[in-house]
């Protein structure tokens, strides 16, 4: 049995956060009751993965409900960290429409955190179905426990169809700048007895022409209506590589990962972080002193690239606008 | 004027190599007298760049004849470091023929080294002709001064174009793993004053995407004779991101990186370096312990993404199979 991953646990009013910026050498956490560390947090990636900082944004809220702060200034703080997820936005505005008070907060939160494990077991089973026996198959940053805080998306897909019994080796795609695959996927795959191996970003092109991939897993960040992926930079590359090559493509989220109000991915914002994480490693500068660097964290992978996008709902295919409506509907509707 | 990179020197039988791991924040060279000393800095990646490592075979054979060591011993102990690059190959092939003795094998080398530079200024003057005014380019790895001891190949032709007073701005892939975008073309075009941004190697694809790319400047390490080309792995990805948006996606290599006797590029050895370069960086493990990379160092980029071939004879265009064909016998004759 795999040792349970808690990114995230609250309790008697302190949020307790696994920081992932320590990963995968130290286990370290952040303990708080400050709504401000957590927004910190998210900035700062200490917690990532969009459904898991849409969890941690929740918390936040509940955190500041329980000093009396004014929701709507601890709203503002939570969206001001990261632009591309829409999860934040869709947990901070769940909150803001149910918390009425401490007690309601703290159930409100917790009930994000209960649906998204409940979620990602479903993603799983529909994702896990995709994978073929005795496959390779290869993702990109990290979409595991530590994303979501259940089994995760796209690796909760890898680790379920392992559970069930089918033998599967994964390439992790390292994922610079801050290498969440190399860190992070690694070590929830090494903990989970999968086996595993490592590639540069660059690589993932090659291997796939080589014929050594059968399927290309990740997550999304934002999902627009028309089924267009905002998701970790690099994924829109793998994206031409697999179509290039007839390899399959597929982006498992939530439901609450898509954004109806974003009509196509040209209108998702981009984030773009600081140029220190392209130009060093590990505090250690690799590039010349006075180099500058262009760091967006986010591309987008257009609908037609996309196979299917398995969401907790089923499996959603092209034509993305007609099943995105259906799904979001039945999300509003439930 | 531009501080010249000298990143192999030879004069009384000692060869001086600078140290290209150590570079941008150390400029350290190796001296050696033993050829044996030039094919660990070969394999350690300490001399790189396709042409700039026929240039170090060459003057190791050179070394090689004024100790009397049986040149067929030395030449196994050349091709036996790396198997991707033909160059290697091929002035390793052309010392064997021309150097009968120690001063006929000096001159033989200072003749490959020579016609390498001259080599350099064609190419980038053919090549500069792509890049129009106000262009952003983008490249990946290092193809000046550091790769072929001449003014480079993809990168010699961005540098003649600033020469002749374009204005240009540079996108840098860092070029995972051995970082050679972010360490060694930031450093050289941080020296030519040329504006440049590093980025991460999965960034290009989205940056290609929003418009931002007006073209794709790489070298080769190997040519086939239908036009395919092994160059630095993450080429392909490149080539792919390219294709889908109409960029224009130039190769800049000497005519000595064809390889007619190899049809394509299916048959061209990919060399596979150690699981380290990708598991760690700048000596600190990132991945878990325990956990494995896989580490080829070239993917192959089909002649069907290639818009042009710029090589000192002149621009190569597609069907590639008769250009090159043409090209290699010119060689020959000449």
């Amino acid at each position: 049995m795999t040792p349970e991953i808690v990114p995230i646990a609250y309790a008697g009013g302190v949020l307790r956060i696994l920081d992932q910026r320590a990963l995968p050498h130290d286990e370290r956490y952040i303990e708080t009751s400050d709504p401000a560390e957590v927004a910190a947090a998210i900035r700062t990636l200490a917690v990532r993965g969009a459904p898991l900082i849409g969890i941690a944004a929740a918390y936040a809220m509940a955190l500041g409900a329980r000093r009396g702060d004014d929701p709507a200034a601890t709203a503002a703080l939570l969206l001001a960290t990261r632009p591309t997820a829409v999860n934040l936005r869709w947990a901070v505005e769940r909150m803001l429409g149910a918390a009425r008070d401490a007690t309601s907060a703290d159930a409100e939160a917790a009930r994000i955190h209960d649906e998204q494990r409940a979620s990602d077991v479903r993603c799983g089973e529909h994702g896990a179905a995709l994978i073929p026996d005795g496959a390779t198959v290869l993702t990109h940053c990290n979409t595991g426990a530590l994303a979501t805080g259940g089994i995760g998306t796209a690796l909760g897909a890898i680790t379920t169809a392992r559970a069930l019994g089918k033998r599967i080796e994964v390439l992790v795609d390292e994922t610079r700048p801050l290498l969440q695959g190399a860190r992070l996927t690694a070590w929830e795959l090494a903990r989970a007895g999968i086996p595993h191996r490592v590639i540069a970003d660059g690589a993932a092109a090659g291997i796939i022409a080589r014929g050594g991939v059968a399927a290309v897993f990740v997550g999304a960040d934002r999902i627009a209506a028309n089924g267009d992926v905002a998701n970790k930079v690099g994924t829109y590359g793998l994206a031409l590589a697999a179509q290039a090559h007839g390899v399959p493509f597929y982006v498992v989220a939530p439901v609450s990962t898509i954004d109806a109000s974003t009509p196509a991915g040209a209108s998702i914002e981009i984030e773009q972080r600081g140029e220190d994480e392209t130009l060093s490693l590990g505090g250690t500068r690799v590039a010349p002193h006075g180099t500058r660097a262009l760091n967006p964290a986010f591309d987008i992978t257009p609908a037609a690239l996309v196979s299917t996008i398995v969401t907790e709902r089923g499996i959603l295919r092209p034509p993305y606008d007609a099943a995105i409506a259906a799904a979001t509907r039945e999300a509003v509707a439930r």
